[in-house]
This record gives C-alpha cells, sequence and structure tokens, in this order.
C-alpha cells in the first residue's frame, strides 16, 4: 500500500482570524479538504493519515462527514514540532502493509494527482523523491548583511511537497533524528542517512500557503484547477 | 542627483495577449504606469529613464501625457539583452550630475517608496545595494536529477529590485562586462569587481510579474497599496 500522510497540525491563526488557518475556507470548502481531495482521487494513494491539533479532531470529523474522503483511514493528533507530527503519522501506520510513503504539507491544496504519482513511482525505483520547482529569482548568499556570492540557480530547486519514501528508509531516517528539533523537511532526515533522494519536477503553481495574499491566488489557481 | 532605470525592454507577450506584458492594464492603468508612478512618489528619486522596444516608445508616450509623471526625463530604447537594456539607460545619464542610479524592473510594480529610498541611502553609503527578501522555500541543491544538499536558507536571500549604486562603480562594472550575454542582475557585475553589495531587506509583496496568475495577484496587492 501507498500511504499519504497529510501533516496540518500547525495552530498558527496568522491571518487574524478566529479559526486556524487549515480551516479557513476556499471556494466554499475548508483548505484542508481542497489538499485531502488531490489525494483521494489520485489513483497512486491507498489510504490517507491526516495530522491535526489535538483539539480539532472532533471538530474536523464532523465537518469530514460532508465529503466522500473515503481513503481517509486516520486522523491523529500532531506533536510540538511538524517533525514530531509527521512522526506520530509514520507511527500510526502499519509497517507491513504499507510500501511507499508520501508525506504532504496540508497548506498545499494546489498539488496535482500526476504529480503525486510521479513522486510515488519515483520513490519506488530509487527509494527516495522529492517534488520540486525551478528556483526563478537570483539567489544571493550573505554574510553580515553584505552578498558574497551568487549562486547559479540551476543548480537548485525549491522542495515543495509530496516527499515520498520507501517506507523502511524513512523509519530508519526518523529513528536517527531528533525529533523535538524540526527539520525543513523529511528529505534532509533522509539525505542525512547519505540516501541521495531523487527529485521529481513539479509546477510552481503548487504553492504553499502562509501569507493572505497565497490564500487569494490558492483561489484563482483553484478556480483553474 | 539619483535616477532610476527603469528596464521594460522586454517582447514578450507571454500571457497569449495582443499587448506585451508591461502595458497590460492592472486596475484600469498599464503595469509599467504603475512602476513608474512608484518613483515618481519616492522623494529619493530625481529623475528617472525608461527603457522600452524600440518600436513602443511613440505610442507610450502618447499614454504617458494621461499620468502626471513629472520625473520621466527620457524614454530610450532597450538592447538585444536586459544587461544590453541597462547599459543603453547608463548611457543616457549625464555622470556629472549623478550620484546614485537604482535600477529596477519595469515588471515590479509594487515596490514601495520607503523600499526605493532605504535601498538608495544605502548606496550612498557603501556604493552598492540590492533589496532582497527572505528564502521562504527549502532549497536543495542538486547533480543529475539528485539532491546532494539542502542549503542553509537564513543564508541566503532573493534578489529583488532596486538595485542602486554609485555612478562610478556601476559604470565600471559595465566596462568589464560584456553586455551581449545577460546577467541576472546588476549586483553580479559588481560582485565580479570585487565589491561587497550590501543587502537591504524588502518586502515578499515586491513581486515580479511574469505569470499571468501574477498579473491577478498584483492586482489585489495593489488594490491594498
Amino acid at each position: 500500500m501507498n500511504i499519504a500522510i497529510i501533516v496540518a497540525a500547525g495552530s498558527g491563526t496568522r491571518f487574524g482570524a478566529e479559526k486556524l488557518k487549515q480551516f479557513l475556507e476556499i471556494l466554499g470548502k475548508p483548505l484542508i479538504i481542497h489538499t485531502l481531495e488531490r489525494f483521494e482521487s489520485c489513483p497512486s494513494i491507498d489510504e490517507i493519515v491526516l495530522v491535526l491539533p489535538f483539539k480539532e479532531i472532533e471538530n474536523f470529523k464532523k465537518t469530514a462527514e460532508k465529503f466522500n474522503l473515503k481513503k481517509l483511514a486516520k486522523t491523529i493528533a500532531g506533536g510540538q514540532t511538524r517533525t514530531e507530527s509527521v512522526f506520530n503519522g509514520l507511527n500510526s501506520i502499519d509497517s507491513k502493509r504499507t510500501e511507499i510513503v508520501a508525506i504532504h504539507d496540508g497548506a498545499r491544496p494546489l498539488v496535482s494527482s500526476e504529480e503525486i504519482s510521479r513522486t510515488i513511482e519515483q520513490a519506488r525505483e530509487t527509494g527516495a523523491a522529492c517534488l520540486v520547482a525551478a528556483v526563478t529569482d537570483t539567489i544571493k548568499e550573505i554574510c553580515d548583511g553584505k552578498i558574497v556570492g551568487t549562486i547559479d540557480r540551476k543548480q537548485l530547486r525549491r522542495a515543495l511537497t509530496p516527499q515520498a519514501f520507501q517506507f523502511d528508509i524513512l523509519q530508519r531516517a526518523f529513528a536517527q533524528s531528533d525529533v523535538s528539533e524540526t527539520a525543513t523537511d523529511e528529505c534532509f532526515l533522509v539525505e542525512k542517512l547519505g540516501y541521495k533522494v531523487a527529485t521529481v519536477e513539479g509546477s510552481a503553481k503548487n504553492i504553499k500557503i502562509t501569507a493572505p495574499e497565497d490564500f487569494i491566488l490558492a483561489e484563482i489557481l483553484l478556480q483553474q484547477f
């Protein structure tokens, strides 16, 4: 089985809103539902584990009943850090039945089914795969407020999600990590094991919603979806 | 005097539109006019040189009459590359009267007057300054489609514009460069001279309009301006 762990355990209300970011509505539907639907409709995904803040789980379950999320197998509580939340998701999975685990940010509702499938397929072949996008900005290396170099952006990629792994590789990566410290992403933990994670080229439209203007942009992009 | 060179000499019609990108309207006004207005209203700017595709100059002049652009001193023709376009702008400037030159992308209408002033002030103090924004994505270094490292993004910045320079430093940088090859930005040419360009922290809202969705986002952000 291929399992998606969707992480939406952040407790940030950055937009000054009453609701947490992941439950704010876009086109009449909570953000997290949009994200779940991407994985629901992806033929490469068999089951979904959703990681939420503990106190949101009950409310979410009532909301989720309105949507046809047949693959949503578990909704579990997150930890103190993002890495801990992913770890909780990983621990909830039956290791015997799992081949590939795809980890995804709940705040990325614009991933396509095809991108998810390609990332999983790559992980099946090479052990670990990361969906990436080109770096379009000129990137400067700085030191003490001064530019010390311009990095050749052809050699750089922005790490998106999903990031997919053969289950045993990801488990070993977590076993050797301190989950109380947030890693920037799961690939980094696997890189530290010495694995060369394969990249899968994805679309820049797969944005992570963090600022209020991202929310507006996501609405426009979801209308075109 | 402090002079802004605003570069909008691209001939791309990426949006499948009849008009060039820089002349498409946002909130009833051509994109390039929005950008010009940011510099018009900035007290640190004395004159503006606008660089356009040659065949657009006459039409633009008619359009510009409708707007109150008192600082727009010259509208000149661009070259084959962006670097050549900036070079044309630089050559049109009276060196005796010029202290600071600020170079800006015509496709960045969301820069604030305060950001322009801070960048110019920094260039006055240290010779060269670049407006930058934080890197929010996790950045991977790749080789042959595999991740070979995760770069600490605290040491990275995205180069925005304006980029401002003492006139003589920029002139020397161009004298030592091949303008037929496009540099990613003007800072890079000055970095090659051995100067340590100072960074000025700016807002992520100062986006460069490249994709159609950027256009829609810019409209929303300009409404909040």
